[in-house]
């Protein structure tokens, strides 16, 4: 693998572009002055890392993203703290992730060390853009796309790298609230053998069909079950799913098809610190209605990078309606999202070393 | 739906490639002058169909092409008959399969009418591209890519379609020949509810480790079986299968994972034509070494625009080796790509009327 010294080519001062001034930022429409990117090909291995002005892509028509989906993400944030340092948490996770990402998508991997200094470096020349408002952070979007003109069906010879970043607004206008999702019964995310574990384009579009249908019912999310029995709970559209039953907390095990969530590793480690029973284990929708039905279903709630904690109001299932908590966040999420952004945002001890000061 | 007239801009004739003058034309890799593109946005729908010199696309890097792969292609071909007129295959069953994977994946439907037109304009362009040495052809790459800079996890509310070209070899330079194919046994790719039957990017490059395996043992391609009970055979990478057991032909039933293969469809009613019993059925890897065992499988064989027919000389499945027809061409298979590509030709009779000419 070949790196060459990070080049930054400055967009002049006088074409910067206008920053949010509220908290009502739409998640990921607004992108920031500058991006990241570095290229591969089979000669030079990655090279030529570069932060440059926003811009378009350029790409020949042929290019194998456009045909066979070869590509990998990531997501994370940088969150200001209020005394003005910004922060990042567990990034060394993202980039670890998006390598076995890689791996499954046959995709050459990135070397984490180099890339967080380029990462922090992007983010460094990009700090006001972080925005400060409550519940406000910057997106980072890092993302690998195959890019040799080529129709053959085989992993392509070239590929970009690059990283977007956006700011953006709370996941939910004044604090956490409750959701309601709905169990799909039809459609599949992922499955054993496929590519669930990775982050990878093609498990994202896949679901829009059932997403479509849950929001027709008034539903925010789709919680998947496994694609070979259509049973077990794997996850909802972008977060890993806990529940609370009968005072145990219960996650899915990961099984292969289910993404390997950092804000669900966290809250593991946070859930054993605090001395809260937690297993994760197989946990199959029956087994969560019955526990429904005879009031042992204390709590749920989603979590990942975008809304960290998300409880759930209301499950429906064929026509089975659960709703949770009498639709109110439960003690355990309230408290779990009080630690989790409290670290991020640097207002609480970060007692597992999880933050990243840029 | 709005389509306006469509446009055509020439490229200058001292700019025009060069075509290639052999049949080692390696697939995929070359363009021919212009390509076709067609915008799409909410409010004028489908629009501004234009006909451009071959040139790169250029995209916001938050596209969301590149993030949660939304996509769709298709792949079809023109052949030059000896009397130098240039024909397509059923070019409708490509355009109705193409809403059809769109229709999965969220993206608005093409007016199929209009869109065979624009296409037979670009072809009739372009004829000069279409090779003449025995099994070469015009290969036709429809797709569409989504295009709305935007990182939520939604459809696109913007799109392009494009067509492009590309001038390709025979599939096996001398003429068919049996290849060598591994049954995956571990990696997945489609199970009901998910998106294989549909052709879409991500479930090609989802396949990658799998081909790696198998080709590290020699094999050619991968023959996939159900992602639920890894039993049942599905398709090869871009083939479906077909098998002679005992003096029947036997093929996977279509059941939601499979590809809907066209020349899958055209060998279905050209052995209805002949009278040869065929059956569309679930059928297990079990039975099929079963049948190899007591001497009954006599043939087997893929099918796709690619190869036509690509008889199978060896399968091998968890160690068990099962040579097929003494690794020759059997006379069925050698039969049905007879017919198919005389028919592709202008050799034969086109008594089914699948022949477009342009
Ligand atoms: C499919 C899926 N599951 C779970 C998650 C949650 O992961 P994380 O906590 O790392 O954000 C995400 C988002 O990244 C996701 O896309
Ligand atoms: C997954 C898959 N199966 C089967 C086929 C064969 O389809 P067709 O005969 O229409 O080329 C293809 C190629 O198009 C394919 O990509």
């Amino acid at each position: 693998m070949s790196y060459e010294s990070l080049v930054i080519e400055e967009r002049s001062t006088n074409k910067k572009k206008q920053k949010p001034e509220t908290k009502e930022i739409p998640f990921g429409r607004k992108f920031t002055d500058h991006m990241f990117t570095m290229d591969y090909d089979e000669v030079k291995g990655w090279h030529d890392p570069k932060i440059v002005p926003y811009q378009p892509i350029n790409l020949d028509p042929a290019a194998m993203i456009f045909h066979y989906g070869q590509t990998v993400f990531e997501g994370l944030k940088a969150y200001r703290t209020d005394d003005e340092r910004v922060l990042l948490f567990r990034p060394d996770r993202n980039l670890a992730r998006l390598n076995k990402s890689s791996e499954r998508l046959s995709i050459p991997a990135l070397d984490e060390d180099k890339v967080m200094d380029y990462l922090l470096e992007l983010v460094r020349l990009e700090r006001d853009w972080v925005p400060s408002f409550e519940g406000t952070s910057l997106y980072i979007r890092p993302f690998i796309i195959s890019t040799e003109p080529n129709l053959a069906v085989a992993p392509s010879k070239s590929y970009t790298f690059m990283v977007i970043l956006s700011p953006v607004g709370p996941y939910f206008s004044g604090g956490i609230h409750p959701v309601q999702i709905n169990v799909e019964d039809q459609f599949t995310r992922a499955v054993k053998g496929g590519t669930g574990m990775a982050k990878t384009a093609g498990n994202y579009s896949s679901g829009y069909q059932a997403q479509a249908k849950a929001s027709e019912t008034g539903n925010a999310d789709v919680l998947w079950l496994d694609g070979v029995e259509k049973k077990y709970i794997e996850e909802v559209g972008s977060m890993n799913i806990f529940f609370k039953i009968d005072g145990e907390v219960v996650t899915p095990a990961l099984n292969g098809s289910i993404l390997k969530g950092i804000t669900r590793t966290s809250i593991l480690e946070v859930l054993n610190d605090w001395n809260v029973p937690v297993t994760e284990r197989k946990i199959s929708i029956d087994e969560l209605a019955e526990a429904y039905d005879a009031g042992k279903l204390e709590e749920a709630f989603g979590t990942g990078t975008a809304a960290v904690i998300s409880p759930v109001g209301e499950l429906n299932w064929k026509g089975k309606k659960m709703e949770i908590n009498n639709r109110e966040i439960g003690p355990l999420s309230q408290e779990l999202y009080d630690t989790i952004t409290g670290i991020q945002r640097g207002r609480r001890e970060d007692t597992y070393g999880w933050t990243v000061e840029v």
